[in-house]
């Protein structure tokens, strides 16, 4: 299986630099400048850095870089009372419109927890099942617009560390249940994220990942998990640092299919805390060395 | 369901504590003595504590004292090195001695994640499949002793986020397919603790816990996670204070068939930094107002 896997030792045209990593260090188009100087040739940007550039802006920076956008962070935040359900929607709907200006390939769904946390001033649950309804009918809601929109989107389940506050989508068995029951065919383009952070644990990740298969991987995010962790958000680790075996995890998502990039997803007070060169210096690094 | 639910309100004779829950208060004697004062009729000690007041002279403070004890914390650990796998299995066949000794009804096991955590010195791994490998195999070994000496024993799955350093046994369905494949008659005793904060955020939990049944459901442990957390291991909640359907989940196991103790055990700086007195008076007006 191994043997299938793309040699990143010294390839790396397919590494993709989520700009959470050097969120700190400077604005989008720093962040654009960067990637050229490191050459990376692709880049997945926030909305927040987009909106503080301008949309119209950013999406030309974008392209005279030359650098692809296989994803966009992110849609979601999906739980929500009744009186913030409106509210959710909009903003979906503008999420994937941003994400058909940019040409990115898809568009990153973090679902929302509990809807006191998901869309703050929602009244206070402790249902979480009843999170995961909601989940399953807004996706299905919001689908044929992205499909229009010619955007896919991408369901990443996050660690169960994050299932009140941030999605209470936590397996990609659970994302890939959804995927089936959503958009049963595929036509719809409905698919998933997988992050090495939030599913390395699982004891049926290589199972689903094959489940998955080409049709259903949007994405692959790569960083690692420290021990001990001091912060569930913000002390991730470099790819290597810490005890995740990503190149099997890759291993697997390849031989499922996936030939798309490889993410590079940091949220790290440490690396924050770095130049922006130090740190996209130690990401390519990283990239050969331990994925 | 819920109105099969065991009534908590005004009934404490469910009610087991576990004695991490007020550690840094005093030692096993203080907590034996406090036990009686608040009209808790069972305690789970920890193994410190128990060491450090003598096993015989523990055991029989707690029986003078009339408490029942439905659970001894805890063996596990297995996931070592060749090195030092010997005394791993040599520490597990003495807990199930104490837990003999104590006439504890069953030996949880937090079974362990990497070697190099499970059992420090051990040479350092990343390989979670292997050490779930491990554990199976452990366990099928440690079995026919423990029930030479009339212990049960309760796999406890904990909580993803505790994967690298504590257990690599993560969810209840992983759980069981262990006491299936190990203990397929269900003959050897062999079982599972089922605690709130670890399994709460589980989709499949319901599930899990009718498969589990009354046969397999040795324990079931209450505290409550809380938004934020500031710490995976020792900023637990108090019933009630954060986002868990204890109630609901209480139903679940209820349903399966369980009738044993509820077993308050809550790690957190913040109660330990309470008296004694005030940290099991808030316990015991939880479990009537939040289990």
């Amino acid at each position: 299986m191994e043997a299938a896997v793309r040699d990143f030792t010294t390839d790396q045209s397919c590494m993709a630099l989520n700009t959470v990593t050097v969120r700190k260090q400077g604005d989008l188009q720093a962040i654009i400048d960067a990637c050229l100087r490191h050459k990376i040739p692709a880049i997945v940007p926030w909305r927040e850095q987009v909106a503080e550039l301008g949309l119209r802006t950013a999406s030309r920076a974008i392209e005279r870089a030359g650098l692809v956008v296989p994803g966009y962070c992110r849609g979601g935040m999906m739980v929500a009372d009744e009186s913030r359900l409106g509210e959710a929607r909009d903003d979906n709907r503008r999420a994937v419109d941003e994400a058909a200006e940019l040409g990115a390939k898809c568009l990153v769904l973090v679902v929302g927890g509990l809807p006191q946390f998901s869309r703050p001033g929602s009244a206070p649950s402790k249902d979480i099942g009843a999170a995961r309804a909601l989940v399953a009918d807004e996706i299905a809601r919001l689908l044929p617009y992205a499909v229009k929109c010619g955007v896919r989107l991408a369901l990443e389940p996050l660690h169960p560390v994050h299932a009140a506050n941030r999605a209470c989508v936590n397996t990609l068995g659970q994302a890939l249940d959804l995927c089936d029951a959503i958009d049963q065919t595929g036509q719809g383009g409905l698919g998933v994220a997988v992050d090495v952070y939030h599913t390395w644990w699982d004891p049926d990740l290589a199972n689903q990942i094959a489940r998955a298969g080409a049709a259903r991987l949007h994405a692959f995010h790569v960083c690692d998990w420290l021990v001990p962790t001091r912060h569930p958000l913000t002390d991730r680790g470099m790819m290597g640092d810490g005890v995740i075996d990503i190149p099997r995890i890759r291993g697997w998502v390849e031989s499922a299919g996936y030939q798309g990039f490889c993410e590079v997803e940091i949220l790290s007070d440490v690396w924050w805390a770095r130049s922006m060169d130090d740190t996209l210096h130690a990401c390519v690094r990283a990239m050969r060395e331990a994925v």
